[in-house]
């Protein structure tokens, strides 16, 4: 089964590099399986340091951000203009990290944090697989619990993730589909989360800009 | 905000009764108003205790029994004969309960608990307002993580719970839409929760069964 959280690895520098991922793991989540693209940083810093720590998390805006690319460098506070400067910090606030050198990178944000050590690659498809060791685990605080809106902030983070293969009117559906459960469940966080989503996804309306992140 | 999970209020009797709410709350989770239809024997059992247990769940299939009306009297091991063997067992397993007389029925597959008092009751509309103080908070274990098919699960058992005010092609787009979801990410879990929910739906095709749970 797949878990949607957020990666961190090690840039060449030792700085830290944030991204959206979905790994396949077992029930237990003693099993886990990385499926990074190859053209991806993830991808590129996986394979040289053979380690990364996967985070389950329950603020919409961190996977919202992270999905758009806002949460590495240039940092989110130099972010485009489009940007509101209210959610720039709040961005912010949510990739605080510390890096711990028998882990790496944890985010202060997180919920759960599972580090992982890469012990088979298989780079024979453009999504590489790697399978990993779970080498530590440790649960910093509850989960905030189901909450539809977040739900929809993560479908459309992951629609986001695809505007440059789809056709505007299933965007438009989308986009119309969720809002209602987002205006009838959502707080303040997944209203920021919409509101930067939204932003992003009327840009793509544009044709001259196909990808993000 | 809201957040979707299984409340458990005590019957007349004593006996636990369970049923699915999403009670509306602040980020903090300090500040609860539960809305019962005043048609439900969650309503009832309400007015006569003035308190519940509000759960934070991440089992699918405990949220689909709940909202079909399987996980109260008849029990689940004496449920109509569509409803598979293997499913009834889980969801016994699912529904095992501690009754604490300080807090009220705690379930064990639970993973935060919320023991809640009301305080004052608007009886105005067909859906009451309860407004509660929290009394109780008890973090039992780690929510498991985001996961796109329990997130299909959660829609889908609201749509079941409306599915006698719904046309059949809306039914049937959304069973098309959230199979892919759960092909692609769904657990054991997950699976089992598709099943039942399938099935019920498509028992619903009949014109004569118009009203669940």
């Amino acid at each position: 089964m797949v878990i949607e959280g957020i990666i961190t690895t090690e840039n060449s520098d030792g700085s830290m590099h944030i991204a959206p991922i979905g790994p396949h793991v077992n029930s237990d989540l003693t099993d886990w399986v990385l499926k990074p693209f190859q053209t991806s940083a993830t991808f590129s810093n996986l394979r040289k340091s053979n380690r990364c720590v996967f985070h389950v998390i329950d603020h919409s805006l961190l996977m919202a951000a992270a999905v758009l690319g806002l949460c590495n460098e240039p940092s989110p506070t130099h972010q485009p203009s489009e940007i509101p400067m209210k959610l720039r910090g709040q961005i912010q606030n949510l990739i605080r990290a510390e890096f711990d050198p028998a882990i790496g990178w944890v985010l202060e944000s997180s919920c759960r944090v599972f580090a992982l050590s890469i012990q088979y690659w298989d780079v024979s498809q453009p999504r590489a697989n790697a399978i990993c060791t779970l080498t530590k685990q440790c649960d910093r605080r509850p989960c905030w619990g189901w909450n539809r809106a977040s739900h929809s902030i993560l479908e459309l983070s992951i629609l986001a993730s695809r505007v440059h293969m789809l056709e505007r009117s299933v965007i438009d559906d989308e986009l119309a589909r969720h809002k209602i459960i987002i205006e009838k469940t959502a707080g303040p966080n997944e209203q920021d989360a919409w509101e930067l989503l939204n932003a992003q996804l009327a840009i793509s309306k544009s044709p001259s800009n196909g990808k993000l992140g």
